[in-house]
């Protein structure tokens, strides 16, 4: 058992509040397991609690609007990924910001950042900014639960560049960057990688980048196809971490 | 000079018939530089034959409905990547081809072939499946231009999966199969990543797959996540095949 709550043969997934012994769920979460994944009593579900740790459970009962869990084991710890990989994008002109946290999500990280390139279009509000960042919150939650995680990314933003200039183990996505065979660990136990704005980030922004450069592929890329295919490479360069001791 | 389109300093892309001295374009590709791209008279835009060789020409003129060009250089020779990569992907409940293709064709793809596997959803017909198959062509077009690329991708397809069962150069994509790190290269200089729909293969049908197991990310991806994420990372691992001899 390696604790992948995606590896267990379960035909469901979801997020608990508390690991308990006996779980019932009335919101989106039973709505999601009766009606989208149709769960009946008997069927094994996974729950977990979006901080690392999950617990198989059987359905016991499926009522108007509620599903009752019973677990079947201790909960399980799942290893962390190392290192953390979190990706910072640069909202853009056309960019999908939905498209690109469900895809990190899937794909792992531990946050995704949105950030304001000078060329970033559009510029949100505080107000709009707020928004716009709880409902990318919300389908990182819907892709952590197709994809069976038991940690949620973090989901903040919006951040201008300048604060991502400094940053421990930063690595900027650019065409004429190293690859990432060649992309030393980061001595700080985290990858940030940043992924700039449709047409680059201003001269005068990129210089002030300190951070590893990475190529992610030979052609041009769209904004969000960066962002994804920089997440597909460096999750493959992530390893568990070994077991804390006892 | 790498010869890749995509790092010449053009202001735009587009594909032509042929690469004369002098060009003059009046259908899509008109429209696309004078409407979308706006250039203007004296903008240098870089443009392809689709088989791999492409040009740096000058706007000499807009007029309505069409845009005449003016070569600035001999013709270039795209450097192929070696090993080839075709992405076939099974069609798939909630599948969207269209961004696969899109993602897989800015990611650099010699070609992508959709598949029928047995848990495919929806089945097309052979009239539907030829009429989409033609639109993915499309779509693969527009992704070319937007990535500045030299070679159009192949599209093809609807192929039963029995089809690519024995295909030299097969790879498979799978949540239990081994890193990309480990992956060898392809004796026949091509490998064909195959990723099946939501769900999996059936158990025949995979147990049929003679190919080379590849895990992509440690958790569950939707399966156009997992085409993009697979194609992101074999890219990584090609090269470009050296210049023939004089």
């Amino acid at each position: 058992m390696d604790g992948f709550a995606a590896r267990y043969p379960a035909v469901a997934h979801t997020f608990v509040a508390a690991l308990d012994d006996d779980v019932s769920l009335d919101d989106e979460a039973a709505h999601h397991l009766s009606r989208v994944r149709r769960v009946r009593s008997g069927d094994v579900i996974t729950a977990a609690d979006g901080r690392g740790r999950w617990r198989p459970y059987a359905v016991a009962n499926v009522r108007p609007g509620a599903v009752d869990l019973r677990a079947q084991q201790p909960p399980v710890d799942e290893p962390r990924l190392e290192p953390r990989l979190v990706v910072a994008f640069a909202l853009t002109k056309g960019a999908k910001p939905d498209l690109v946290v469900q895809k990190l999500t899937e794909l792992g990280v531990d946050g995704v950042t949105v950030v304001a390139a000078r060329r970033s279009i559009p510029r949100w509000s505080v107000e709009r900014a707020g928004a716009a960042v709880a409902r990318l919150g919300r389908i990182a939650r819907e892709a952590a639960v197709q994809s069976r995680r038991a940690r949620l990314p973090e989901v903040d933003g919006v951040l201008p560049v300048s604060d991502l200039e400094r940053r421990p183990g930063l690595v900027v996505a650019d065409p004429e960057g190293g690859d990432p065979a060649s992309l030393p660990a980061p001595s700080t136990g985290e990858w940030v990688l940043l992924v700039g704005p449709e047409g680059g980030f201003a001269p005068d922004e990129a210089a002030a980048l300190d951070g590893d450069r990475l190529r992610l592929a030979p052609h041009v890329l769209r904004a969000e196809t960066a962002a994804i295919a920089g997440a597909a490479l460096l999750a493959t360069k992530r390893t568990q971490a070994p077991e804390p001791p006892a």
